[in-house]
């Protein structure tokens, strides 16, 4: 018998693994030393004795990977339900103002801070960012033990024009600065091509090859961006970013509502990934993506909230059920994005989108140790007969007790141990007091 | 100053009254007393002096009116997510295989119970049900001091030929003995045109007027319905039911999926209600209502879940999401079923939908005491800028803390008073076990 020294051990739980054999482990044990997964398997780790400093039990409790919000723009929480009922076009233009007024550095950190709150709370554990005052919301992220994908924006915005990250030095210093570290993970962002351009764009391809760094942007969202688009280049929005190589596999692509067939083709090909982000596409009318069809074509398709401005939350859960849902709905083939698939594209496929398979979204030994555990016990997932259906058509939010970051406690029984909650909500509630001013 | 006993007084909340002036009452008070709101309004009722029994601090929450779900199945919590992804018909077909092997007095009962609490705890206060048992499932719902809307089912459904409910003179008995219940309201129901015939529905459509009483039936849910009803009838299901005199203000008509301009104008005309149920809609690929196209025409549209067997829960807010993100991506306009309205479908026009319109659905002085308090100190709910916005796109169930139905608390701080809710569990868990050796 070996005797091993670990931090947390994890009992009693069924472990929805998410690996390659989507293996469902009942009565399973999860050992965890520092950041990673050290072991996982049944109640009896044949020949193995552990010595943790710390035990959970979670008998008649389901263990998921840690899921993964794959687009967000995480400080909005600030302008949530500020504005509803009007076009893409009309909400940023109002959108902007707003916020070319109130953003700060302290801003920003308390409107971060709230969105991990809701995250975690609803059983996310890592996230894309796309905002401004990257250090400072790097500090907040790591005193919070989240999992932040994130990277300098360029973007021509109005009242934005001259703010520093927006800079090739200072892209090039976040990325060399942030290189390796556990929690943050740097990628190029654009905010999309009609706030940028040519040059810009090819500014950034050539970054992103000399690094060797994923690079995030907006495409396709709504017919007014094909326009605006058009009418730039000449091109619709993934020709334009194939024409300067910044289509590929560590490219992801938030929305792509309007997509050809041979823009599906091409995404395929080039392995690009997609970020699915049905609450705000659906809010803003801007049309339904064609999700089974970028399935179906081999597109690594993820789920994400967008901001919480159009969405109006930050619950995973709610985009996997609208997703499943809407995509039979319009397709009229019920069979389409099952429930299992979905709950891939929360996890696994959210994980490949962002980068970060090989380190996050499934449960396997020496992946990072980011999970969530949800309480089978409430009236909502009573009965039941199967676990990926209650995980997409039948859960909340308040159903997940527990949430471990890079092998920390984050959440236990529902309790933020690493966010000050009512501190947090305080803030906001005063920053919100100055938006009410400007509107 | 006048002193009047009263049963329960809530002081301290914000009321969302949804009367017809849609008033909202900040730091406002309900008097409560028996069953009925005998005086609402701001702190100071002036010139009155409350002595009530039992009073409830509501500071920092919301009061809403309890809501109503205009269609459903409760039972159907005993299949909560047992077949997912496949079609109607091909549901249908296996739902009422296992059904007609497993459906008992006792296992009604548990099933009613499990969804009773399920809607509780989302802040539903009166629900229409479609199902057998009748007697049984209405002493269930007094011994939960649950609203109910029921009644005699008439369906011709292979495996249940034989039932006795569904036989005129029981369903004559049935809406003479809970005639003037306070709590459960008895409506004539057919499942559908193509389970019944002509015959049937003329004789339902004579006891209706005989007896002055309301119809509920599916109709025009699925093209396979469609093809189903022409094949019998030659007609459309809501050109069937028109010709037997079944339309008109005393009707609700749930799903109404697939429906012509004529059509839609034909219910605007006879004043007939409809629920719109998204979730199964979708999920089961029915496709998608034209929801706002009724609204427009002036059609009184309600919201319900469905059974929970194809939704797969029975959360009013998830179909109020639903319904108002779907209607904007489908039609591209972004304005139509804005928050407001929606939580007008949520309650009053649900409450009109089920005939109950002068005693549910608003915070109003001799109506019923049916309310959700919902506590907006959760992180989702911060900060707040509308009301209406986070009722329909960012609040959870979770965030509902106390409910009072018919003047009488059966949530409290999330605590279920009335039934006990780890025994209804209990046995729903031991009836699943049934069901796992049938299908």
């Amino acid at each position: 018998m070996t005797s091993i020294h670990i931090d947390l051990l994890l009992v009693g739980g069924t472990i929805v693994t998410m690996d390659s054999d989507h293996r469902i482990i009942e009565n399973g044990s999860i050992a965890i030393d520092d950041s990673k997964i050290v072991w996982i398997g049944g109640s009896d780790p044949a020949g193995i004795q552990f010595q943790p400093v710390q035990t959970l039990n979670l008998n008649g409790k389901v263990i998921i990977p840690g899921m993964v919000n794959a687009h967000g723009h995480w400080a909005m929480t600030l302008f949530r339900g500020l504005l509803d009922d009007c076009s893409l076009e009309t909400w940023l233009g109002k959108i902007w103002k707003v916020e070319s007024a109130i953003i700060s550095a302290n801003n920003v950190v308390a409107g971060s801070e709230l969105a991990m709150i809701e995250m975690i709370r609803s059983g996310t554990t890592c996230a894309a960012d796309m905002y401004w005052y990257y250090d400072e919301a790097y500090q907040a992220v790591r005193r919070a033990g989240f999992r932040m994908v994130n990277g300098p924006t360029f973007a021509e915005i109005p009242g934005f024009e001259d703010r520093k990250e927006v800079r090739y030095d200072t892209a090039i210093q976040l990325i060399e600065r942030y290189h390796n570290d556990p929690l943050i993970h740097i990628r190029l962002q654009a905010h999309s091509t009609y706030t940028t351009n040519q040059p810009i764009l090819e500014n950034i391809a050539q970054i992103a090859r000399e690094k060797n760094i994923g690079f995030i942007t907006h495409a396709s969202e709504s017919k007014g961006e094909l326009e605006l688009v058009y009418a730039k280049y000449k091109k619709t929005p993934i020709e334009v970013l194939d024409s300067v190589g910044l289509l590929g596999e560590k490219t992801l692509l938030a929305h792509c509502v309007h997509l050809s067939d041979d823009a599906i083709k091409r995404l395929a090909e080039t392995h690009t990934s997609v970020v699915h982000c049905p609450s705000s596409n659906l809010k803003l009318s801007s049309g339904v993506a064609r999700v089974s069809n970028m399935v179906q074509a081999g597109i690594n398709v993820a789920l994400g909230t967008d901001g919480p401005a159009s969405n109006n939350d930050l619950n995973l859960f709610h985009e996997a059920r609208l997703a499943a849902l809407v995509q039979k709905g319009v397709t009229g083939d019920p069979t389409v994005l099952p429930a299992k698939k979905v709950f891939s594209m929360l996890t696994i496929d959210g994980a490949r989108a962002v980068g970060l398979a090989d380190r996050i979204g499934s449960l396997e030994v020496d992946k990072f140790a980011d999970l969530a555990v949800i309480d089978f016990d409430s009236a909502n997932l009573t009965p039941c007969y199967d676990l990926y259906s209650h995980l997409i058509y039948a859960v909340s939010a308040s159903d997940v007790s527990h949430v471990i970051i890079n092998g920390k406690i984050v959440m236990q029984d529902r309790q933020m141990l690493t966010l000050d909650e009512e501190k947090v909500k305080f803030c906001v509630r005063e920053i919100a007091q100055q938006v009410r001013l400007i509107r």
